[in-house]
């Protein structure tokens, strides 16, 4: 289906330095790269997909939120071997809060896994980098920023990437159920501030990537959507994760995670890093449990820490750290039919049983906070207890980990650190509200973050659509991000198809969720493309689709002229039987010589007169030449 | 993705007679065809597709819900040519009350569009056949038969199907939000003669279709979908249609629609009933209008009351009948942002516009009920005014025909008719419920049967996935039956690939319905594929999925070797990380020598407390030896 595809460079030697030929640029597909720029900061560029429609539509193009990048602008040169360009540098330096680190912390063996030779991937070359670290005694995270009244750049960047170049005093469509949310009108840079400064909304940037551009996720933004990468100790190389990592973000990825977990975790991260234009995600413990031969006892805070730090200077954007998983609560999943299914929280377990003591993710979370504000580095406080199983859903171990998640995010908070909660998993549909109520009354309100829910267990090869359906209910009751699932959840690693599927189906599902929250953009965009296709502009629906290509592809299996592309049936009614034909028709007629939007009942009533004259005159036989 | 896609044989010479070839037989994978037989009825015998699982499992077999008929039975002979065995004939002469039809109607070249020589599809043989009509003054219907307090064969045939071989006395666990609905802990012969006197429930089952396995359709039952054929002006052809009808079946179509528009409709729907194990519906408005070559205005009463007959000679089990569609209501439409997209309802609007008078299916809607009637033909009254857009979810249209609907239900019931009601179509997550509510309250609980909805328009390609959010949820709130959508929806027309998507789509969407409804056997079947997963049960794990081919092929595609069968690992977290195998250590150890299922607090700590020893001596390390 996907006809993007390029040959899988999986199980290539891992010492081959990834090329730019490895990866996908080029226009997206039905529209153009546009950009704007600040009122407030004139160094601002802010990226938006537009697409321009058939000028017999006579309408305005429809913007769409825009996360590829670089990769997808033809006027960009791109090279991974040296990276992104630079979009905050300027902007940091300008605030002036952050200083170089003087001695960074030096790569070593064990950060690769002790990977050599032939085994080893290539060093990105960091040559030309300054590694950065908050200056003491002044503000560096957004949230500390938001608190002092401050504006930053990353603010005003996001408030006018949310509004998708709608005008501020744009009529707006409000039609729709958000559960409490706050939900603007139009988002102003104070607004973004201010949700930020409550803790309600997250800008995962690290001051070490200055490469990314700026995203927010809360629960009064667009809902954004994330894509998991990342090799593992059975397969796949460097090539193949950067490369995933461009696809992800072309077909609409807003942040990406790297679960990587192999050997040359170090080396992967740094080429990803460099080149991703959407924020980053790791889970810190994967490496640290490397350093220590995945011997989960043998984990210590010293390895925990120079983890984070070594992670937090490269610029990784956010952290899931799984400091929920405590002692007591272990002895909760014995009863469970799939028992602890996140890699984390397992590991942590095992390390509690081991030495029959708390994590020390938990007893050290205050020095986690410390490092992390240093960078930037936003909590994603993981749920190592999520249930693995429709039949462990909302148990006491899940809901004993949300509520200490919920006296975290207040320490995180009062070290001046940006927060979003992980969580579920496998939750039935009557289940899933529940979750999103007990994360908002134990939260705080910082943002959450799930994985799917999948909503039924019973079909291995179609997990992207059992947790679509979960995805679109808990985003629409109040989730800020939704982790995407691949068809190949639970049987094995995604390759670039499912990493496309995967993505595509949660846009669709992110969208479905703005759209019943009442998001005043999201009604725009199916609009436009019901318009388009009530009015037979075949280019145009597909140009508005989330997948231009595909939805090409199918039409032409079955309609592949030309001459058909401009048709007034398409192949599942033929021209004879075409309804949007006959209604059209019937529109037409009842709107007459009349051409205003909408029509009067005594307007209707006339031409629909007028039009069964014209019916009884035999007028009314439809072209049937294209049959 | 599909492992047993065929030569699509779409634009073959139409006059080539379909062949057993073209179809595909052979046994479901993961499990086997097992039957049962009645209490009452001993000639009853009651397919269900029985998992068995590995010996280490220690666990009953798991026993789902199988509609493809003998198809997938190793034991059956299958010849196209003559069509399946009859299932039903013994019973309908048993009740003696039908005769047959002395003079039955007589097959004209207008019946199959005029087609002729080369372009005539073949003539099924029904030398064999006896076309029956119930009997004055005698029940012919299921729901006369039900209010007469008569059990049929069809009952208790039903009322075994439903229960899965679950035992009468089996201990059920009931979680869930039914909203109202009265699924009971296991259906009776009794309880299906109710709800189907009520008008709750439906069995589509024309006494001129003897080879249909009967099925219900009701809120207070597992859910049922069903899969769209049929070819259209611009393609496919006869053999592709009953292939097509095969494969839907044989991955979970409860019920086929056959919407064939083009020529030979006649012929194609011959082939197609004379082979389906399930109902067939149809709308016969589609093959009227082709008899008057497709000029609405020149529909006449006489030609559709001729084609209903046509339709129920030959076996159709439900007739979509837009009977909804009246004059008033057109002009609702004028202002919609996509008019009329149903193809029944533009054609009904068009010859009341062209008329300008009440729809004569409204009209004569007593003598549509007689006809139906006469041969138990279920009625389907279709929403010819659904939405076709978000933007026209919900408005005055669509509930004007609803409330329509409901009154031409009791006129329908006051005939003995059995009749469900059609839903949308294109409605925003928000507006879903609405719904349903208006259904229920309006139709008299009479059953509900909706396509998807679609949650958003942004998608075209992927709208199977748009609709299964809309339509699992639809599902939970009580609808009985959803029609699937294809991924070529909007595009074109589904080959064999499309079909076996949107069916498994569509399936896991109302098994997500059931789940959540808290149907007592739906947690069965997750539970058994979670505890497969725990287990590291690969093969179980794969049979128990609603496509085995394709879970199987997904895992193979990381971890190929035979060993890894058995491995206790996956290719996500490779050996070493392997949360499920990291969780199965901590509940072995926490049980200990302590076999029972599950545990007391006390055994738990005891058991955690040995653990810990085994883990400072050091014997925790995972075997990295498959690694």
């Amino acid at each position: 289906m996907n006809i993007q595809t390029k040959p899988d460079i999986a199980r290539k030697n891992p010492s081959r330095a990834p090329a730019t030929g490895d990866v996908t640029v080029g226009p997206r597909a039905g529209g153009r790269k546009v950009y704007d720029t600040g009122e407030r900061f004139a160094d601002l560029r802010v990226p938006f997909h537009q697409i321009d429609l058939h000028p017999s539509a006579n309408e305005a193009p429809v913007v769409v939120y825009d996360p590829s990048g670089p990769y997808t602008d033809p006027a960009a040169t791109i090279d991974i071997a040296r990276g992104l360009p630079d979009v905050r540098s300027a902007w940091i330096a300008r605030r002036g809060d952050a200083d170089a680190v003087a001695v960074p912390r030096v790569v070593r063996p064990e950060d690769n896994g002790g990977a050599t030779g032939e085994m080893l991937a290539p060093e990105f070359d960091n040559s030309r980098r300054t590694i950065l670290r908050g200056r003491a005694g002044r503000p560096v995270t957004q949230l500390e920023y938001a608190r002092a009244g401050i504006v930053t750049e990353e603010m005003e960047y996001i408030a006018i990437r949310e509004n998708l170049r709608r005008a501020k005093d744009a009529q707006v469509m409000r039609d729709g159920e958000d559960f409490g949310a706050s939900v603007p009108d139009f988002v102003t840079p104070e607004f973004v501030r201010d949700e930020v400064a409550r803790g309600r909304a997250v800008i995962p940037a690290n001051i070490n990537h200055p490469e990314v551009e700026p995203m927010i996720i809360g629960r009064n933004f667009l809902v954004k959507i994330n894509a998991n990468i990342g090799n593992s100790a059975v397969l796949s190389h460097v090539a193949d994760e950067v490369d995933k990592m461009v696809w992800a973000t072309r077909w609409g990825a807003d942040t990406v995670m790297d679960l990587s977990t192999g050997r040359n975790i170090h080396n992967i991260r740094d080429w990803i890093v460099r080149n991703a234009p959407v924020p980053i995600g790791t889970v810190p413990i994967y490496q640290a449990l490397e350093k220590v031969d995945g011997i989960a006892e043998d984990l210590t805070w010293d390895v925990f820490r120079d983890t984070l730090i070594e992670q937090a200077e490269q610029g990784v954007d956010y952290f899931t750290i799984h400091a929920g998983v405590r002692l007591p609560f272990v002895p909760l999943t014995a009863n469970r039919v799939t028992g602890i299914v996140s890699r984390g929280g397992s590991i942590m377990a095992k390390w509690c049983l081991a030495h029959h003591r708390e994590s020390f993710l938990y007893e050290h979370f205050a020095e986690i906070c410390e490092i992390m504000r240093a960078y930037d580095v936003t909590f994603s406080l993981g749920d190592g207890l999520r249930p693995g199983s429709i039949a462990d859903a909302n148990d006491d171990a899940q809901f004993a980990e949300l509520r200490t998640l919920g006296e975290l995010t207040q320490v995180a908070w009062d070290h001046g650190c940006q927060v979003m909660i992980e969580g579920p998993g496998h939750v039935p549909m009557h289940k899933i509200k529940a979750n999103m109520d007990e994360q908002l009354k134990h939260c705080g309100e910082a943002p959450f973050y799930t994985l799917g829910p999948l909503t039924t267990d019973i079909a291995p090869g179609y997990d992207h659509i059992t947790s679509a359906i979960g995805a679109a209910m808990i985003g629409w009751f109040g989730t800020a991000m939704l982790c995407y699932v691949t068809p190949k959840e639970h049987l094995g690693l995604p390759d670039r198809d499912d990493v496309k599927t995967g993505v595509i189906t949660y846009k669709l599902a992110a969208h479905a969720a703005d759209l019943a929250k009442g998001h005043p953009s999201a009604r725009l965009h199916d609009d436009a493309i019901s318009r388009a296709r009530f009015e037979f502009r075949w280019e145009d629906q597909f140009n508005l689709g989330l997948d231009p290509e595909t939805a090409r592809c199918f039409h032409d299996e079955t309609l592949p002229k030309e001459a058909h592309k401009t048709a007034h049936f398409c192949s599942m009614c033929g021209p004879k039987f075409c309804s949007m034909k006959i209604s059209q028709d019937i529109r037409d007629a009842a709107r007459g010589q009349n051409d205003s939007a909408t029509l009067s009942s005594a307007q209707i009533r006339a031409g629909l007169t007028d039009m069964s004259e014209k019916f009884r005159s035999g007028g009314s036989k439809i072209d049937v030449s294209l049959a």
